[in-house]
């Protein structure tokens, strides 16, 4: 495929009239020194767009920035790792509004033109004593850093800032497209523990971007899964700002298409970062799925192969272990006949007509040894397809998941508990 | 509640007129001498019923077995681990028939008084030249020896047999119910990779039988969850031979009910042991949900908390972290109110209203680092209650099911791929 982009340094602080800001508050605890509270900031007026997490568990921040995007006008992005202020009742409502206040008064907006996300544990109040102080030197902070202090700043368990930047041409004019995501547990279709924020300075009215985001949301962040879990405070936010010069991109338009194209590729690499940064994972697995009888069919048994605890525990294994694929493709409630199953390792026949081919096990097994590698399973029904991008799943994740208890701790020592 | 039966010893060879036997055939490993190809036999015919896996790949003697059940008279069920015989295609089918009719012939049976089940590793070929030698000794071992050789042979993963037999009045007649399972890894609900075999010495005939069977199924293994795969060899299989001398219970009748409520009792003690006995477990967690406004909506929640890896994780470090389960219940596409949902470890509230409590934390951990508790989910709006037992999530659990490789080889030293 050609790629009709260019890859520029940053990530949501590279598009013009875009700066950025972090500060280091100690919301998970005080004694640890790590960015863990940033600003998004657009100096010129912006239409906005999102898309939100489907739990019905929601977190304030989602509740509230749901809110503001209604008026589409939102041009700042305070974002704080530590603590998800979720499940946190009318409390935890007035801190997610604090916070965009606490920016908004310098910055001299409205609330609503204020999103805000936060990240970390469940169930435990804000630790605001912590926050309140740092918003004067989080506003005079900002500068055109490309942004890769927010990166830094929302990470909770991510290794690595996963950041991305591109620049390309609509009709006469070069826009620039940035953005950062984190991720790393409870990432599942239907999106992520993930906080994604993009920022462009291409001209895009807000039918254009909504239609823009929700297709591209649903191409990218709805097609990965580390573990299956859903969480409360997921958030898509983009910001354009139209400071390239370019002429307003209409909703069925070329400009808006071509917008859209960038969008969706910005948003896959993303989101196959998280996958690869997913918590303690050791293999990015791609699960095609064709020849369903339909679209449906072919996203169950993409989901149900990528989600099944034993296919992800042998891909952990470095085991081509086929059976354990065909058995997840069978209780995936898809209509599918076992005879007809074919299922190959990048390429090579480890399954065909249901059953075992005479495939060297050890050509299958250097495939599964990889660290990244595509499974196909063709179904032989139809024409529908899905894709979807998985990890497997470690001893180690169990591990690391075992408890939060230290999160209590802090909030008891803090008085919040 | 009162316990009206009699624990009495041993599993399917306690009812009367039935006899058990078992035999090593080295299925999965020739070089180790265990138990696994077993035989049960009633002496004189039976009606019978079962469930079958709900997974659309279906194991060769699942397919056969649905089949001669059909006719409602299987007597003679003859079991084997180390090998599932699922995805073999026409060779698997071939090679269930063979098994069947290797029994029926010494015996004196039709083949479709023979019920044939498998469990072990998906995709290769049954090593039918290590079991066909067996089949003599196999019937000549029958014997009244209370089944404990069959609740051994079948054992895959398992780390202890799992039997039970009680004995109780129906009108004037002492009867017998007994039965055996295997379990351990991919336990979901719509089944497991599981079977379970009883038999009774009750009258029973087919129209009773069949609704008792598929009641206490409902209420029993398909409330049961450790890894949330279900898999290709899931059966029950229920015979009941009248050998007690009790007079035929009708299908609506009180005899009938009687015989429901106990195979009810037998079947849940039975699949709470498979959570108990799940491959590498160390909590068993009574999930308990009321309140839903339907009781789709509370099995959906049920569901959702029992298979999510995040609060498996946490039950294994004994980390009483309701964050992530209403963070479950809000996922599971149930109707709830996050801010009406109550939430009890043992009966101690963690969280009332959608908040955290001011239960000590201390308190909440005691419980959770006890091998068995209860957590008690209310949704708070409406009457449907749910049930499910589930378990942790452990790090040895992936390490335990990395590879199948072990299979694979001997599969290649046998010839069969």
């Amino acid at each position: 495929m050609d790629f009709p982009f260019t890859r520029i340094k940053g990530g949501v602080g590279a598009p013009k009239g875009f700066a950025t800001s972090a500060v280091a508050c100690g919301i998970k605890n005080p004694d640890v020194e790590r960015l863990d509270l940033a600003l998004i900031h657009s100096e010129f007026p912006c239409t906005s767009a999102g898309t939100f997490t489907t739990n019905r568990v929601k977190a304030a921040p989602v509740k509230l920035t749901q809110n503001h995007l209604r008026r589409g006008e939102i041009r700042t992005i305070i974002a704080n790792s530590g603590n998800a202020n979720a499940c946190t009742g009318l409390q935890g409502v007035h801190d997610a509004r604090a916070m965009a206040d606490g920016v908004a008064k310098p910055l001299g907006l409205k609330r609503s033109e204020v999103g805000v996300c936060s990240t970390g544990v469940i169930g435990l109040p804000m630790p605001m004593m912590r926050i309140d102080p740092h918003y004067e030197a989080l506003v005079n902070g900002l500068g055109r850093k490309q942004g890769d202090d927010v990166a830094r700043a929302i990470m909770t368990s991510d290794t690595r800032e996963k950041q991305l930047a591109i620049s390309f041409d609509i009709g006469k004019h070069r826009v620039r497209l940035g953005g950062c995501v984190k991720g790393a547990g409870m990432i599942c279709p239907s999106m992520a523990t993930m906080l994604c924020f993009i920022t462009t300075d291409a001209n895009i009215p807000r039918d254009c971007l909504q239609r823009s985001v929700h297709e591209a949301v649903d191409e990218s962040f709805n097609r990965i899964t580390i573990d299956g879990d859903t969480s409360t405070n997921d958030t898509v936010l983009v910001l354009a700002n139209g400071q390239s010069g370019m002429t307003p991109a209409r909703r069925s338009g070329p400009r808006c298409r071509q917008f859209a194209k960038a969008l969706r590729w910005l948003m896959l690499e993303l989101a196959k970062d998280i996958v690869r940064d997913g918590e303690r994972v050791t293999k990015f697995v791609h699960v095609k799925v064709n020849g369903a009888r339909t679209f449906a069919d072919a996203q169950k048994v993409a989901e149900a192969v990528c989600k099944s605890a034993l296919v992800k525990a042998s891909w952990n294994g470095e085991d081509p272990n086929w059976g354990r694929v065909i058995h997840a493709v069978g209780y995936s409630r898809a209509r599918i006949r076992e005879e007809l199953i074919d299922i190959h390792y990048d390429g090579i026949p480890a399954c065909l007509g249901g059953l075992q081919t005479d495939t060297p096990m050890q050509k299958l097994r250097d495939i599964a040894s990889k660290p990244e590698f595509a499974i196909d399973i063709s179904l032989n029904q139809g024409q529908a397809d899905y894709d979807m991008y998985s990890s497997d799943f470690s001893p180690e994740y169990i591990d690391f998941n075992r408890s939060e208890y230290a999160y209590w701790k802090q909030a008891r020592k803090d008085g919040l508990v």
